[in-house]
């Protein structure tokens, strides 16, 4: 029932529990989807409902932890977690909190995610309940599980590939699913069912945005105006497999490529290049911020010209300035540089690759360096 | 741009100003999507990136103020914001602290919510450092968002309607989208396909299962088992039409309608009935749920049969025996029990409903009391 076999689970224990002994963890307690998911293999779109808090404690030696509202025995109960305590949530009170107090009550330093990127997906009132009810004391482990995340697996490498396939698929569709004249919401509504009948299980994710040679933002819902000759329509998918992401987008010029469009289309191509020629184990993310900036030339205020892909959207680390994570083999990261054409314009180009001991692996098929016309 | 007229977000904001007053909080600290839209407007499926914190102030008195990523002020400034203040997002350092600091320093007491069903869409170290540095104080708040967000306009029921409707046809076509044989995973995929034919903008949640007579549990996602005769397939759908959701599921017999299905689907058919006759304003939660308990008999350890629907799948308040909220004109809510047919099968029927002055409003298209066969 697991979208891996026992073992991908076992190796991610064991490469955590090695890593919490370096890093002196007692225990790690999480309770957002993808550390749990992680941990635990249990995939579920029930997360969508806030009611109900999900906790996985790890120890720095022997097994998973969980403690579950009981709605989610029977899906855990096939997973590989043998320590399930549930409670029948909701209740009201103690939604889990007495539960996890006396989980978490032989270990001292218990590792929390609290720094960037981080949240905490149960209240503050129960959180603080349990800090306060326990002899240990939540210390920081965010940089443990970056460490562990960013590093994929053979098996989940390959959801990657194939979730990139079908992201490359879909769009090698799009100049017969959009016509000029459709507003822009229906091309968003084809594009979707295109991505399904491809393959992809979800679609958690499809943004864009069309104008005249350029787009003025990049997270926009879309409207209803129709594109038009010489439009540029972007659109940029978050489809997945296995709850396993591809993040990349594609710009096509609706009947026209106009000059400034194409030039732009062009550099961002330059640009990409740049990174997949720069993207090797050793390099720093800030270290290839700065081969791709050198050809995009000035900035953009959007922070970062790509990250890592995963289990979410995005992930660690981040292609900035600031960011001095080192790549390794194994890490799935996009390149995304985005340039402003004039004050009201831009474009971004995006693709994912797979950092190797050589030169990286494309998972997404490239783009052409001239803008597709539709 | 925005989903609702500036007159609708503002009588949001008079409310919450009011209840502000009254329960003697200076603002409120809002950091999560689902918050953060019913203020400002801004909605976005870039939240599925952890990457970024939002963040909005609502003072008990004047406008709103945003501190966010300067990647969100073009869409943010077509919202009816005045107050954008940004910083460029991923940058490693002050992820929007320092701003915040300032933001709220002239404030004493200030609401967060802390209470069940919430969370912190932000860091814990940057939550804690902001705490640190402001000479207020962080006051749970989840009470006044509750009561403000379960009353919903007319202009947020308009959507419910209709994304209710759209669910409701996308089931109806069921029975000519899937056949005896399908693996569970095609059912799903060409259902998901089916909602957004028919007009849903996204489908983030569709969850279901199929087993001889009933199925095992109601929250994982599918198999690529077929769907043979004497099944029953359920699938369970949290579709969105402008960021606002609908919530219910169908069950269908495969080939033949087993008579331990039959009996089942009819029982949980009538216990909605009841809790159709019994909702009414004024009535508590706890009340419904005993008046739906009474034909239901037994009780299971989901924990609830119902709960409110709104900008997320499920909201305030929970059909349950320990949630004392009363029922209240402009409510939108899910009528979902559910029952165990033996130690191994179970079955849920749901309808989503609008509370009203008198007989409340079936927002779904009520399902026939026998189960429809495919």
């Amino acid at each position: 029932m697991t979208d891996f076999s026992v073992s991908e689970f076992e190796a991610r224990l064991i490469r955590a529990q090695a890593a919490m002994t370096v890093e002196g963890f007692d225990a790690l307690f999480l309770n957002t989807e993808a550390e749990f998911r992680y941990f635990t293999g249990f995939r579920s779109l029930f997360w969508q409902s806030p009611t109900r808090p999900w906790f996985v404690i790890v120890p720095q030696s022997g097994e998973l932890t969980v403690v579950i509202p009981s709605i989610g025995t029977d899906l855990m109960q096939r997973m590989w977690v043998n320590d399930i305590r549930t409670w029948p949530s909701p209740r009201g009170e103690d939604e889990g909190v007495s539960l996890l107090i006396e989980a978490l009550g032989a270990f001292d330093r218990i590792g929390v995610p609290m720094g960037e990127e981080s949240s905490l997906r149960m209240s503050l009132t129960d959180f603080r309940a349990v800090e306060a009810s326990i002899k240990g004391r939540f210390t920081d482990c965010s940089h443990l599980i970056k460490t562990l995340r960013t590093k994929k697996s053979e098996a989940e490498i390959n959801l990657h590939r194939e979730i990139c396939r079908i992201g490359s698929n879909a769009f090698a569709r799009l100049p017969d699913v959009a016509n000029a004249g459709d507003p822009l919401a229906d091309v968003f509504r084809k594009f979707k069912i295109t991505l399904l009948e491809e393959g992809a299980e979800e679609v958690p994710y499809l943004v864009g945005g069309a104008g005249r040679g350029g787009y003025h933002d990049v997270i926009s819902p879309p409207g209803r105006t129709p594109i038009l000759d010489g439009d540029v329509v972007m659109l940029d998918t978050g489809s997945t497999l296995q709850g396993y992401f591809c993040d990349f987008d594609r710009n096509f010029a609706v009947g026209t490529a106009l000059p400034e469009a194409q030039v732009a289309h062009q550099k961002l191509w330059d640009v990409t290049q740049a990174g997949i020629e720069s993207a090797r184990p050793g390099v720093t993310c800030a270290e290839l911020f700065v081969a791709m900036s050198k050809i995009l030339g000035g900035t953009s205020d959007i922070g970062r010209i790509g990250h890592g892909l995963g289990m979410q959207l995005t992930e660690w680390p981040s292609i900035a300035a600031h960011d001095q994570t080192e790549l390794k083999a194994g890490m799935v990261m996009t390149l995304e540089p985005s340039l402003m054409i004039d004050e009201k314009r831009m474009m971004v180009v995006e693709e994912n690759i797979l950092i190797t001991d050589g030169a990286p692996e494309l998972l997404t098929k490239r783009v052409s360096r001239d803008l597709v016309v539709i």
